[in-house]
C-alpha cells in the first residue's frame, strides 16, 4: 500500500470533517479536547474512549444527513443518550464518531384522547414523567437513572425497571416511532393509532436493539390514568414454594392493581441489616423471604380493604408469617427503601458485581441455593445476596470475593451464567448486551437465532456502521 | 423453449411430490378430490381456488422437511389455520401448495407460576381458552371465531378482538415462538421469560407478518388472573365530545378493571332497532351515542361500588344522559347482545360491505360525520352503519348500497379508505392486508415503510416462496 492510499484516506476524512460541520454547525460538532468525558464511557464505566469527534444533531433531517455522510464513508457511529448503561453500547470504540441526542429533547405533543406523548429522543426520562404529571397522567417507565437516561436510551434497550409486573416494557408502551436508517433514510411512523394490522410492525425492530439497526429519533408513547391510591406492604415467608402460592395470590386477588412482588433473599436481608445503617428494618430476620406486595388503585374505597383482605386471607392460608402494611406515604417510602437498599449494601462491604438475570420462577429456589453452592466452592467467604422482582422473573445478585472481585470479573461470571444457561434463562432480562455481554448471548439464544440477528444486520446496515461489534461480532 | 425444458419440470415437480409424500406420510397428503373445499378460500371468500396438493405435518420436523423441500424446488406454499380470515391471506394462489397446521394441535404445558401455556399453532383459539379457564385461568383473546380460528392464525394475523382496551392485540399476549423459515431452518424460541434483552427480540417479525416470513409451530402465551366479577352498563350520549370525556372518566375511575367501551353510532342503534327484532332495545332512539361500558374486576366487595361510582358521577357530570346498568349475567348477556347485533343487521337489509378502520379518538366525530356525506354524494340513498371499539381507536362501518353492493366494493373502498388517508388513519386496524387490500397499504403506511418491508422479506425469504404476494408484490 503506498503512501498516496494513505494520503487519500487523510483526504477522504478531511473532506468527511469539512461535509459534517457544515451539516450540524459549530454547535452540533466538537472534537479534541472540546468533548466532555461523559461522552467516553457509560455508567458501568469499563472503557473510555475518546471519541475522534462528536455530533449533536438539532434535527432529524440533520441526522439523516449526517448518517448519509458517514454511510458514504464508511464511517462507523456510536449513538449516545443518558449514558446510564451497564454494558458499553453507547460508549465509543476506537475510531468510532459519537452522536449524541442531547439536543433533541421537545415534547412535540401530549394528546389527551389517545393518552399519548409524543417526544424527542434525546429527552430525560424524568421530564418525561414530569411532563405526562402536569397533565393528570402517568408515564409509567421508571428506574433509578430517570434523571439522566433518555428515553431515545430507553427504548433503544428496552428498558425494564420498577413497574414491568404491571405496565410492561419499554417495548410494551411504544405506538410510534420515527428512525432513521443506516443511510440516512427516514422512516416516519409517528401513529399513535393502537391497533393498526397494515403490514410489518417496523418498530419493534428498533426497540431493544442497541442502536444496532436504525437510530431512533422521536417517538409516540402510551399513558395512563394516574393511580389513586398506593399500599405496599412486607411480608416475612419462610419456604420458597410460598413465595410462589402468595405470588398467585396477590395476582388473583389484587388483579389489574398489582404494581409490585419484589423479594429479598435473607442473605440479602442479613446484609442491609447490617451494612444499611439508615433502613429501619421492618420484620426480624427470622424469615427465608422477604415480600414486598405493592398495590396501585384507582382511588376506590374498595382499594384499601382489598388490600387489606389479600393480606389477611395470606396470613390466614399460613402463605405469609408475618406482615407489615403502611399506614401513610412516609411508611411506603420507608418499606421500599428496604428493597431499594439492596443496591446499595455494597458500601458497607467493598466493590460488589451486580448480575441482572432471569429465569422462571419455578427455578428459581433451586437457583437461589445452587448458585451459592457454586461459588462457595470457588470463594468459600464469598458475600452474595439475591434480590429481585419475582413476579417478573427477574433477579439480582450481589457478590463481592475479597479484594480480587473487579478483576475476577469473568471467572463469577462463567459460574453464575453457566447456571443460567443450564436452566435456559436470560444472562440479561433488562441491561441488554451490548460489547460486555457478548460472549454469554449463545447462553441464552440458539445458533439459529443468532444467524437470523446477523441476517438481519446485513440487511439493515450492509456496511456495518451503526454501533458496530455490539450485540454480535 | 424446447419440449425437454417442459418435460423437466413435470420430472421436476414429479420428485418433488413423492418426495412430499416420504415427509408427510397418506395421513399429510392429500391432493385432487380429496382436498376439501374448505381450504380453497378464506371466511370473505373472495378467490376460491383448489390448491395442487394440501400437507398436513403432525410435528415441526416434518413441517422444515416440507419447506427446505419447497424451498429447493422453488415452489410456493399457502400456509393455513382455520380460514376465518377476511382478506385472502390464506387462501391459496394458482399453483401454490397448501399447508393446513390442524394436525399441530397439542397444548404442551401449562405453568401456573410463570402464568404460561405453551401451544401448537393449530390449536382452536377456544380450546386454549378453555384450557387455560380449567386451570382457574383466563387466556384473554376472544374474537367471534374462536370456535374456529386457531391460534397460528390468530398470531400470523395480531388479532384483536373484544378485550383490546385491557389486555392488548394478539402480540402482546405473547412471550416465546417456535418458527421454520422458509428454507426449513428450526427457530427455537420458546422462552417463557418475561424480561429478556438478549438481542434482537426476533418473535416480533413473526406476529402479524400474515405467514410471509416463517411459519409459527408453537407459542408460549401469557395467562391472567380469571376475573371475578364483570359488570356492564349501557348509556345513552350526546355529542362525541362527551363520549370522549366519558372514556376519560371510565380510564380514570375503573383503571385496570375497564375490559370494555364500546360505541354505537345513532345510525347504527336505528338500524338494530328496526331488523334485529330479537334484541330489546335498553334504551329509546334518543341519543347520539350509546357506549357500551365494561368492568371486570377481581373479585372484591369495591367492584361493583366502584362501577357504580364511576356511572353515577358521569350522570352528576351530564357526560351521560341516561343509563341502564346489569344485574344479572342474563342482562349483561342482553346489553353485549345489542353491540353484537350491529354486525347482524344486514340479514335484514342484504349484503353490507364491514370496514374495520382505526384511526385517532379526536378524529372520529369528523370521520362519522365526513365519511356519511361523501359515501351520501355517490349514493344517496345509502345505509350505513358506524361503531366499534372506540376505546382502542378501532372504528366498523357497514354499509349498503343497493343491489349493487357487492360489484361496487373497490368504488366504496375509494370513498372510506381515502378520508382515512387524510385523517393518518388505519386501512386495517385487525384484519391484515393478504391480497385484498394490497392496493390500499400505501394509504396508511410511507413508501420508506414499504421498501423496508421489502428488504425484510427479501432477507427471510429470497426465493419467495412463503404466501408470495401477501401484504405487497
Amino acid at each position: 500500500v503506498s503512501e498516496f492510499y494513505y494520503q487519500g484516506v487523510i483526504d477522504g476524512m478531511t473532506e468527511l470533517l469539512e461535509q459534517l460541520r457544515e451539516v450540524t454547525g459549530a454547535r452540533g460538532y466538537l472534537d479534541g479536547d472540546s468533548i466532555g468525558e461523559r461522552h467516553f464511557h457509560d455508567l458501568m464505566g469499563a472503557r473510555r474512549i475518546r471519541p475522534q469527534l462528536l455530533l449533536r444533531p438539532g434535527t432529524t433531517a440533520e441526522l439523516s444527513r449526517i448518517l448519509a455522510l458517514c454511510h458514504a464513508a464508511n464511517q462507523p457511529v456510536a449513538v449516545q443518550g443518558g449514558m446510564t448503561g451497564l454494558v458499553s453500547a453507547a460508549a465509543p470504540q476506537q475510531g468510532e464518531i459519537a452522536i449524541s441526542m442531547e439536543r433533541m429533547k421537545q415534547v412535540i405533543e401530549i394528546d389527551p384522547f389517545t393518552a399519548t406523548i409524543t417526544v424527542e429522543a434525546g429527552l430525560p426520562l424524568q421530564t418525561l414523567q414530569e411532563t405526562a404529571a402536569e397533565h393528570g397522567l402517568l408515564f409509567p417507565l421508571d428506574l433509578g437513572s430517570r434523571g439522566s437516561c433518555t428515553i431515545g436510551g430507553n427504548l433503544s434497550t428496552n428498558a425494564g425497571g420498577n413497574r414491568v409486573i404491571r405496565y410492561g416494557m419499554t417495548r410494551d408502551l411504544v405506538l410510534g416511532l420515527e428512525v432513521v436508517l443506516a443511510d440516512g433514510t427516514v422512516l416516519e411512523g409517528l401513529s399513535k393509532l393502537r391497533k393498526n394490522n397494515t403490514g410489518y410492525d417496523l418498530k419493534q425492530l428498533f426497540i431493544g436493539s442497541e442502536g444496532t439497526l436504525g437510530v431512533i429519533t422521536k417517538a409516540v408513547l402510551k399513558l395512563m390514568p394516574q393511580p389513586g391510591t398506593q399500599d405496599v406492604a412486607v411480608c416475612g415467608v419462610n419456604g420458597f414454594e410460598k413465595v410462589a402460592e402468595l405470588l398467585l395470590h396477590a395476582q388473583k386477588t389484587l388483579g389489574g392493581n398489582l404494581t409490585g412482588f419484589e423479594v429479598i433473599w435473607r442473605n440479602t436481608y442479613e446484609l442491609i441489616c447490617q451494612h444499611a445503617t439508615k433502613v429501619k428494618a421492618p420484620l426480624p430476620v427470622d424469615y427465608d423471604f422477604y415480600v414486598l406486595i405493592e398495590s396501585m388503585g384507582s382511588g376506590g374505597k374498595g382499594d384499601r380493604t382489598g388490600f387489606e383482605d389479600m393480606l389477611g386471607a395470606a396470613l390466614d392460608l399460613g402463605l405469609v408469617s408475618d406482615a407489615v402494611l403502611s399506614n401513610s406515604a412516609a411508611e411506603r417510602d420507608a418499606l421500599w427503601q428496604v428493597r431499594d437498599a439492596a443496591a446499595g449494601v455494597a458500601a458497607g462491604i467493598g466493590f460488589m458485581h451486580n448480575y441482572d438475570i432471569s429465569l422462571n420462577v419455578s427455578d428459581m429456589d433451586y437457583f437461589g441455593t445452587e448458585v451459592e453452592k457454586r461459588l462457595r466452592s470457588h470463594w468459600p467467604d464469598a458475600i452474595l445476596g439475591l434480590f429481585g422482582h419475582v413476579g417478573d422473573g427477574n433477579l439480582h445478585i450481589i457478590i463481592h470475593v475479597g479484594e480480587q472481585t473487579r478483576a475476577l470479573h469473568q471467572a463469577i461470571d462463567d459460574v453464575i451464567y453457566g447456571l443460567i444457561r443450564e436452566l435456559g434463562g436470560s444472562v440479561s432480562a433488562e441491561h441488554g448486551i451490548g460489547l460486555m455481554k457478548k460472549s454469554y448471548l449463545d447462553y441464552s439464544r440458539s445458533a439459529q437465532e443468532i444467524q437470523l440477528m446477523k441476517t438481519l444486520k446485513q440487511a439493515l446496515d450492509p456496511k456495518g456502521i451503526l454501533s458496530p461489534g455490539r450485540i454480535f461480532d
